[in-house]
């Protein structure tokens, strides 16, 4: 006997702000889940691919658009929903800032809430943040998967400040800024900010799309 | 009007031998695909994981059991299968050998391809294979995904042969034993192995399982 089973997907969109890695969550309307935070997403309409349902729903719940969005993982339990077989593809996100989120057009809410810190999620939801949080830091260490969270200048103790609250916890200034400058990620601007402190050097990355390190 | 689907996956599994880096096809017995190549793969049962489903369908098809499966990507184009609406998740595996593959229970053939020659396959497979080559070259580079295909001691030398296989390119030999070093995932085993050349260093995986490199 085989399964025939609706198809949904969710959006797990990431900041970081405040000293902390932030998830966009919207509240559940209705069903078993009602009033529980999840994931925006939804089920995906005939005709439509899998990633144009995911860009149709962040933007229906969120105003969020023209994202680039990576597909996570497909989780298939089961069990995952009561109602029926549901089948959800996860995307994930990172943007430049919580202010990016222009509108709540079809939930009762949309927040940020800490990645690390969620309250018990709608579905497998939990599991979802778990997997995407697992995936954000493995492509720390070979992908520029962060340059939409900086702006286009930056300097090295910024970066490491964001790589330290996505790993949560602290990195050898030294060791950091070597493993960082082989990896052809960045390139140095030859020019420095001024500051409080002793002038710093300002880089880029490389590329403003996604780029992964080729070491060999 | 919300897509109702049927649920498949697919399973490449893949190996290097005589020089090339082969992949597992069957022979598709009926439909609109018929006669063509495909990776193992078929419907998912009702009550069964997506993971379960690819593990019965993969030794149903080919006697193998207990690989590691590692999701690949969803492919879920609304156009991917003329009859209905099939989105499948593609798994892949790496095999130490191709002697592992026992038996072809339900398709007409079982046969190793070359991954960088394949014949039009059925379905999107070809994009599946484009997708699973990608992903084995990326995770090279910040991984042990190797570790299938090696003995438990190699040299540098047999290691630098697998990279420039799946990598379809040459690589410098001294930039190679360096980079690959650093990464922590080998152990040098204070043993040498004699042969016509003068003796090399045996080296093995600091982990027969999945894990990545940690630079950070």
């Amino acid at each position: 006997m085989q399964a025939h089973a609706y198809l949904a997907v969710d959006v797990i969109v990431m900041t970081v702000e405040g000293g902390e890695l932030v998830g966009l969550l919207v509240k559940v309307g209705g069903g078993p889940f009602a009033g529980r935070w999840a994931f925006p997403g939804g089920l995906v309409g005939l005709g439509e691919s899998l990633e144009e349902a995911a860009r149709r729903e962040l933007n229906a719940q969120t105003g969020l658009h023209d994202l680039y969005l990576e597909q996570l993982c497909t989780f298939g339990d089961p069990e995952r929903d009561p109602r029926a077989r549901v089948v959800s593809t996860a995307y994930f996100a990172l943007v430049r800032s919580r202010e990016t989120v222009l509108a709540a057009a079809k939930y009762t809410a949309v927040r940020w809430l800490p990645m690390r810190r969620l309250p018990r999620l709608a579905y497998d939801h939990n599991e979802m943040a778990r997997v995407a949080l697992e995936r954000l830091r493995a492509k720390l260490e070979y992908t520029n998967i962060v340059y939409n969270l900086l702006p286009p200048e930056f300097t090295l103790g910024e970066l490491q400040e964001v790589y330290e609250i996505i790993l949560d916890r602290s990195l050898d200034r030294r060791n950091f800024r070597k493993k960082i400058l082989t990896t052809g990620l960045l390139r140095g601007l030859r020019k420095q900010r001024r500051g409080a402190h002793r002038p710093a050097t300002l880089y880029a990355f490389t590329r403003r799309s996604p780029m992964a390190v080729e070491m060999l």
